[in-house]
């Protein structure tokens, strides 16, 4: 898939998952439901008070066809809920409305009742940049790990790798980031982006290619990868992206959403038992849905 | 100053200044030196090979007016003559030609003859971004300091304040960026972040506002700020963006300049006695040209 259009049309074709939505009493929220059960995304199970989803509904004309919707009154009930449906199966697939993350978060690493795997979770964001109308960009983790050891960098690398696959990419290439393309002990994610790379040679990390340390600019452009003579088959033909720390990949993705123009996303949580949505009230209509659109096509292809 | 093209006016209308060049034996690089004394930015002293610098000059049809040639076969040879240069007052501005950047750099810290201060030397990317018509963006610090202290923030933030009052920016909104906006000490940019904006409600770091820790978009875009309620005047209206770690501006800048179009920068190293210009193979004829307008405007403000 190259763009989150084409994303969007082949959830809109395949069978319908379940999408269990803790919290929706919400205008935003709601209209990326309604939206959503229009386009034929997705069917919803709805965890919130009932007569605030119905109140709002109404008055938005929404008709939220395909929504089951279960009444919770408490945030913590709902979340509850919400998480049991995915972990019994009910569901395919969790989603945050209105809810502090931390909420949801603590339900779905619950020992008991949760989503919880031995992998870690990790966050990718899907881009669509103006530049690039060939492929999509994959950046992870900008949002859930912060200083990631090498070991959580694998899992990070294998959970993006994933949901790239999911996407029919059948062999995604892997930069991992840095400031430059040499190692330097100096620069301690040099010696990780290496190690990931050695990783990809042994077999440990498989059906993709990696390449790293890499700056931004070789992983990404053909004629700056030619320009420094790299001739990993990476550089410059980068899928996924994947930075040393938090702050990185962070500042990136917003830097290309609130920077630029035509910038389009789409974000994830991988790692648990089932995707999860995480949106946000700052996240735009478009990003709400092809979020909703991304979580019901990623498969788990280990 | 709020986009490129009226840095450049402004160096023109200046008196000009004299750039000390390494090593220009190099189309690209005499190209640039040939573009900038036609545009009345500055004039050059040339230290490097005469003869294959006469000999490039010729093939180009470069007039090179207003350029001394000061011959120099050895690189460092070219660099020690080119930063004595700079550090007698001949020169203003040191310019890095067709020579690696720690050989002029081991010469720009040299002891005897360098350009060395008690402060610490740090790199500003100067980016006029499609997004914003209203103003610059200053980042740093994406290619000198690693892993910088608090004590090093304070002076990386010094100098770009600095730099950005030298193109009239009064009094610039400086923010610190990190992953979000609350101090986390899981987080440890976060609590640096905050040291800064300390210092400057201390009076320790002057003429600026500063806020941190922020997250990009909170940093860029008003929209953000005002949906998270965020009520500083920096927010939204950032001048300067400083990153706790290389990786950060640096994949941040090379993520605008090559994923989105219209992007525009310019690079500048400051701390040292004389601003430093680093241009690189890798940079556009236009990226250079706009480093040597602004290593010209750059006035030590303190």
């Amino acid at each position: 898939m190259k763009t989150l259009k084409e994303m969007i049309m082949v959830a809109q074709n395949r069978p319908n998952k379940t999408i269990a939505l803790a919290c929706p009493e919400d205008h935003e929220v709601l209209q990326a439901v309604n939206e959503a059960v229009n386009l034929n995304l997705c069917d919803f199970i709805l965890f919130g008070d009932e007569t605030k989803i119905n109140h709002i509904a109404n008055e938005m004309n929404f008709t939220l066809k395909n929504c089951k919707v279960i009444n919770a009154l408490e945030k913590e009930g709902a979340c509850i809920e919400a998480v049991k449906s995915v972990s019994s199966g009910q569901a395919d697939v969790l989603m945050k409305g209105l809810v502090d993350t931390a909420i949801i978060m603590k339900k779905v690493l619950d020992k008991e009742v949760g989503l919880r795997t031995d992998s870690i979770i990790s966050h990718v964001m899907v881009m669509q940049l103006p530049k690039f109308n060939d492929r999509l960009i994959f950046l992870s983790d900008g949002a859930m790990n912060i200083d990631p050891s090498v070991d959580d960098l694998k899992q990070i690398t294998i959970n993006a790798v994933n949901l790239a696959r999911s996407l029919s990419i059948s062999r995604p290439k892997v930069a991992c980031i840095s400031a430059i393309e040499k190692m330097n002990p100096k620069m301690p994610s040099t010696l990780k982006c290496h190690e990931i790379e050695q990783m990809q040679e042994n077999h440990e990390i498989v059906h993709c290619d990696i390449c790293g340390p890499l700056a931004i600019d070789l992983a990404l452009d053909k004629n700056a990868a030619k320009t420094k003579n790299i001739k990993n088959p990476v550089a410059g033909n980068a899928d996924i992206l994947i930075v040393p720390y938090i702050e990185v990949a962070n500042a990136l993705y917003k830097g290309w959403m609130f920077g630029c123009e035509n910038v389009k996303s789409a974000g994830i949580i991988l790692g648990a038992k089932a995707p999860i949505v995480l949106t946000s009230r700052a996240d735009s209509h478009e990003t709400k849905l092809n979020s909703i659109a991304l979580s019901v096509l990623m498969e788990n292809k280990e």
